[in-house]
Parts: structure tokens; sequence; C-alpha cells
């Protein structure tokens, strides 16, 4: 039987979505007295494993699940050894170097040498200033990045942005876009490769869901 | 004025109680309805600020806070340049390695080398199997860890257990302990070598707080 990671959060909606469209009922997982992290489709053909967005792709690397959904910021930060297969054009969102309204800052470039920069994306945000050439020390926080900034602890951020809210409601302006990020699928190489379970029909009736252009629930 | 770095989550309340106790109040961060990150006390001696657990000492590390509160856990994972000055008593919990209850392995030395341990605690887990000179793999997540042993994924895994009631709900024993965890009150080794903002006496005045032995809540 083949195992799908399934991300908590944002994503899982549109995901869960996306998976009725080929028959794969997990729709259990958005009731809100669910405390299951595993389910098996009524149709028996595949098990649905709802973890943290960050441990899809663990999952997905060590086989444990064939395929998984994951927004692109994670693979690009993690690096997973996973295939990335399908845009699913959800989950849109971007990765934005932010920093005060009122700093003087307008660019990256603008940004003292050896600033601190505050991000829960440690790597995107230290392989973006390196590309710049600008040497900037990286804050590692884990939640509330905009804080960083707010507290003068660090200069700018690196972070997700989606409608950008956040950054408003703490006086933070975006000054430059490092990527842009949407739910992609993905899968353990090998089994894709072997084809385990059946595994290609599976992502092309996906595709197909994909192409179909399902609405997109927000 | 002082700042004090304050951990979402199980060791709030504790902590709010024990500020109280030496006359600073931060207990708006416990109403249900509250959004605000940063709070002065009334006394306006000191500002409050609401963090991730494991960003408190990361506020302490860069002097944004010139103390805070957090696990003993969280301090031995991620070694951070703090000073460790109190025991603050409550907050009880500690790190444990558990399999599967249906699993032939009485203690660690029982798993066959190059088994997988998830865990959120990697340099804890890293640590305690290179001390047995064991080799393993150890398997990062971010979040329900027990699923590792559940799905097969890993052998064993490396976690914090307070009640144990989440291994026993998941079929899970513990069969070694690493190490025990308290709350901590740390400081910015500098601020307190300087006594920044008379900082020594607020830590004594903590200190007897702790002795004068304040009903735990749970």
């Amino acid at each position: 039987m083949l195992t799908v990671a399934l991300p908590k959060g944002e994503l899982l909606k549109n995901s869960i979505r996306l998976l009725q469209s080929v028959g794969l009922d997990f729709s259990a997982f958005l009731d809100s007295g669910n405390r299951q992290l595993q389910i098996t489709d009524a149709s028996g053909t595949a098990k649905g494993l709802l973890v943290r967005g960050q441990d899809v792709p663990v999952y997905v690397e060590y086989g444990q699940a064939q395929i998984g959904i994951i927004g692109y910021d994670v693979l690009r930060e993690k690096q997973p050894q996973v295939a990335h297969l399908v845009d699913l054009q959800f989950g849109y969102c971007r990765m934005s170097v932010a920093v005060k309204a009122s700093s003087p800052y307008k660019s990256p470039l603008d940004l003292p040498a050896h600033s601190r920069v505050a991000s829960k994306y440690v790597n995107s945000a230290r392989e973006f200033f390196q590309g710049l050439d600008l040497p900037v020390e990286i804050v590692p926080l884990y939640g509330s990045v905009e804080l960083g900034p707010i507290t003068g602890m660090s200069e700018a951020i690196v972070d997700i942005v989606s409608t950008g809210r956040t950054l408003k409601e703490n006086g933070l302006v975006e000054i430059t876009t490092l990527y842009e990020s949407t739910a992609r699928l993905i899968a353990h190489p090998l089994s894709y490769r072997l084809n385990t379970g059946n595994l290609h029909q599976l992502v092309e009736q996906l595709r197909e869901g994909v192409l179909s252009e399902l609405p997109i629930l927000t």
C-alpha cells in the first residue's frame, strides 16, 4: 500500500482536496477532533500520514512514505534527497528580506556589513547574502521572527510572506524577494524509479488534477 | 530597563508566578486573547518578552534580554553562550530513549548497530549513543517523534517525557533516561558580570523566591 505524507497547517486543506480528486479520501484529518496521525483511505489503496511540514521530506527521504506534499520553501531550505515531481500551484508565498519601515534600508545592499539577520530559514538566508558578497550574521530563531528588528536584535529578517499582514502589523516592509514558493509533490526517488505500488499512475492522476485547475481553497 | 525573556508553553505559568513573587507582573501574557509579545511591568522596572522556548537563549545570548527562563533540555541541546544561574525547580521532565513496547530491546545496547533513532534533540541523541560507542543514524524530526517507531522508520526515539502519557498512548516504553530537566534562570554573561540594571539583586530575589518553595502550578 502506498503512503502519502501530508503536512499539518496551511497546505493541508488543498492537499486533501487534491487527493480527493483522484479518489483518495483523507478528509478525516480535517475534523477538529481528530487525533489520528495515520488514516487508511476507505478504498484501501493508500495510507495518509499527517506530520509537521518540515517532517514530510524526512518521511519521504527514508521511503516511509512514497510520496508527500510540501512547500518549495522547505525543500529549498533543507535540500532533502527526494524527487521533485509536480508544482501543485497552491500555497503561494515568497521568501523575503524585510526591515523596519522606519529604517533607511531600501535594498539588502544598504544593510551595513556585519548586520544581523534573524531567520527560521538560515540556509536560504546565508546563501542569499553570500551571493551578494555581504557579510552578515544569521541569527537562528524558531518563531516570531519579526521580533528581531522590533527588539533591535537584528537589522533585518528573512522570512516567508504570504499576505504581508504580519509584516504590516509589526511595522516591517519587504525590500527584496529571494524566491517564490508553492506546494510541491515529492517522491522517494527509488520508489518512483521502481514504480512501487503503481506510483507513476497516481502521480499522473495528480498532475492531471492540478492541470484541470481545481479551485484553490483559501 | 531590564528585559526578561519568557518561554511560550508549559513553563510560562510558573515563570510568571515566580516573577510575580518578586514584584514583576507579566500575567497579561496568560490572557487567552493576548497578542502582545512585549509587555512592560506596571512598576516600569522590567520588560517581558514572550518568545518560543528555543528562542529564549538566543535573545539572552545576544543580550537583547538580560535574563530568561528556559528548560535545561534546551540549554543542553543548543549549548548557548549564557550563564546558568538558578535551578527553578519547576517544569520537571526527562530526556529518554523509548522503543515500541512490543520490541525485544530492553536497553539501548540491545539496539542493533546502525539502528535509526528519531529525535528533535539530535545533539543530545548523538552524544548519548557516541558515549555508548553504538553507531546509530539520528533522524531529525520536528514533531510527533513517536511516529518514528510506529511507522517503522526508526527503531527508537530520544524525546522529552514528563507524565509518560504520550508514550503509553502510542505503545512505546522508556528503556533509559539520558538526563533530567527543570526550568533554569539564565543570564547574558556580560550583563551579569557588569550588574547591568542591578541584575544581581533581581537574581537574588528570584533565588529566594525559589528557596521559599512557591507551590508549583500544574
